[in-house]
């Protein structure tokens, strides 16, 4: 039977922040929620766009072309190659999208891992 | 510069329903919104996974393994190759991704154009 996925139980059941968990996934692609509070760190993705899309709460994502500030039920795709920097100004909950294996840093040295939930 | 996208500001530009209308990119996929009521038509997509959040309203999907019904805050990917029919229960909003290309009915002979807004 098909399940159908709600986002505010899905946050509901953890509270760790900068760890995304893929909730799930289309085509190749890992659908995933994530907390996050404060500055994460500048980087980018060789390989792919990166989306985010505002559940909860505020977000600047700060580019190398210029600043966006989101809330709740604004997205902002950040385009391929672009350098970026997200900064939650309060706890802030999102909806991202990245092809599976995508590490969130931009660096599999340095990402965290991600969980299904 | 980065320009954020609203959801309720892009659904609020249009009327018509069962008429996807993209607002964004992420790889080569549309990001798009679409206003629906009633019943849509029982298709599949040989080719790709479908994305479903709702943003407004109530939707069943009707599949052929189940159906799910979705309020505001839940999603639901119907696996690729899946037949299924969409039922607003409303007038529903929904959050779409599909690759680029790709007909809503999964026939390109009855598939509504999709314009960027």
């Amino acid at each position: 039977m098909p399940e159908k996925i709600n986002l505010a139980e899905k946050l509901s059941g953890f509270e760790d922040q900068w760890s995304p968990k893929i909730i799930t996934r289309y085509n190749h692609n890992d659908i995933m929620v994530v907390k996050t509070e404060g500055e994460f760190v500048w980087h980018h993705h060789d390989d792919t766009d990166d989306f985010f899309l505002v559940l909860k709460g505020r977000m600047t994502i700060e580019t190398e072309d210029g600043d966006v500030t989101l809330e709740p039920g604004e997205l902002y795709v950040v385009p391929k190659g672009v350098k970026h920097r997200p900064v939650a100004h309060e706890e802030t909950h999102l909806l991202l999208i990245e092809p599976s294996g995508t590490p969130n840093t931009g660096d599999a040295a340095t990402a965290a891992q991600k969980d299904s939930i």
